[in-house]
């Protein structure tokens, strides 16, 4: 892990998803199940970047933490039912064996569900709000951004397109909604609890625009370039797959001037800001110090 | 249909289901999915009762129409998850072929995924209330009913019980879990938008409680004596699963004895509180009179 990933911050979302994870009842496998793939390691991301976002604009931490676990529920959800023998047949994931692989296929849906009703539960039963109808605006982003419209759209295009030559209008669609959405939210939804005036939201949405492609560029590029040991997942899937990448449009060099271009793009916006982005600034070049 | 189900609520529900209804947009497939299953027919039955629960408690059918969209939304996504082959395995639903089998198994994962999704936001982005902390509430009451501890929990139970003698409470935890929660949830929702004090909601809550036990047990009763015609789903289709049944564990005779019990429970309910309550009990008259 990079020198500049905010590993306090890593380890306070950690400690949230501990505290808030429900209590194993009757059944248990599905909370087990739950349990395998929220807590099989993993940098955190986007729940630090609600912590961040937050904190840049002067809010505390503890204040957004249910925000936070949430996204990370919506995330690993997402990741379970990508994971899935009909959709992309991973069965490795952080180098453990995916949800399907140990529950069965059957439990693995039914905990990727179970894991996004938990994330609008721990919301709207644990996230403080000097104004309520902040909370329900939160609710509506992260709603939205894992939607037809959001996360579900992008996985659709990514399986329409799997061994058929793509654009890159494609190719952007697929990653700004499959990857992009889930980001922004993550950006927005720690700015909207922090009390982000219009101007500050807008600012740290196009950060978020810019790290989210710069991160899923990297994410491309690690896959042809790096080891499955680091990735924890098989390298080289998305060509064998016939999966759209950057890399496979713009070559591994040009692929990586476009997410440096981002990243520079990312830290360009934070400067604007009437705050201290340094912590958000660090988290645009770990994205793309990944890559080395 | 009953004489007694309350036509022109059900139209109301069908008409805001279709307002609210997401523009189909690329990739269009996914919305084609979700409209398949959202307008496969149905008698829009939770949808009905946030609306009748507000009504009895002096709330507007308009005032609600967003809730009651998203309870729908909630139940056709279970719907489609429930019937996929690796977990029911159905290809028959409400006399039409079901989401996975139109449209095959990954994009009917996503629709329900896209549904569910598009449940929180249109409650988000649609539901009025004179007190924000109202929606956050009826929030909280779906997302609790349909995760790990509601609908999810009852899907695992049932699914671990396949082929295997059980226990009346394991029987009803099936039940009460997998349908009785969202049902009751519905009517909380319109009694919680409506302003239900403490004691019209506890009142409300244990008529739901009777109601969804009622259904549940008309079920499967209807399972074993109906028609395909009528359920728009093949018949004897519980039995030849080995699936646990209340006519299974008590006769046919036994099954209707009890559900006629909870029918008469929850009408005497609706007694005690302070409103008309003549629709509601028409809904409890409604689901017990299916079965003949």
């Amino acid at each position: 892990m990079s020198a500049k990933y905010p590993e306090g911050t890593r380890l306070f979302v950690e400690d949230r998803l501990k505290r808030y994870f429900p209590e194993m009842r009757y059944p248990e496998v599905i909370y087990q199940a739950m349990h395998h793939s929220l807590f099989s390691g993993g940098k955190r991301f986007r729940g630090v970047l609600v912590v961040e976002a937050a904190r840049t604009l002067g809010q505390e931490p503890d204040y957004v933490g249910a925000t936070a676990c949430a996204v990370e529920y919506i995330h690993t959800y997402s990741l379970i039912h990508d994971d899935l023998p009909s959709i992309d047949n991973d069965d490795l994931r952080r180098g453990q064996p995916t949800c399907h692989v140990v529950f069965g296929e059957d439990i693995a849906i039914l905990a990727g569900d179970a894991l996004y009703s938990e994330a609008f539960n721990i919301i709207s039963s644990e996230q403080k709000a000097d104004d309520p109808s902040k909370i329900i605006q939160v609710i509506r982003e992260l709603a939205a951004a894992s939607g037809a419209a959001g996360m579900v759209g992008g996985q659709v295009v990514d399986l329409m397109s799997e061994g058929k030559e793509i654009n890159t209008r494609t190719l952007e669609f697929i990653h700004e909604k499959k990857t992009g959405e889930l980001i922004r939210a993550s950006v927005r939804a720690g700015a909207i609890l922090a009390g982000a005036s219009l101007r500050e939201l807008e600012l740290l949405t196009a950060y978020a625009k810019c790290l989210g492609l710069a991160f899923q560029i990297t994410d491309d590029v690690l896959d042809v370039i790096g080891d499955t040991a680091v990735l924890g997942k098989a390298t080289g899937s998305d060509e064998s797959r016939g999966k759209a990448t950057y890399p496979g449009l713009f070559g591994i060099e040009g692929a990586k001037e476009m997410a440096k271009t981002m990243t520079d793009r990312a830290k360009d916006v934070l400067r604007e800001l009437n705050g201290d982005g340094r912590v958000l600034a660090d988290l645009a070049d770990f994205v793309y110090e990944r890559e080395l």
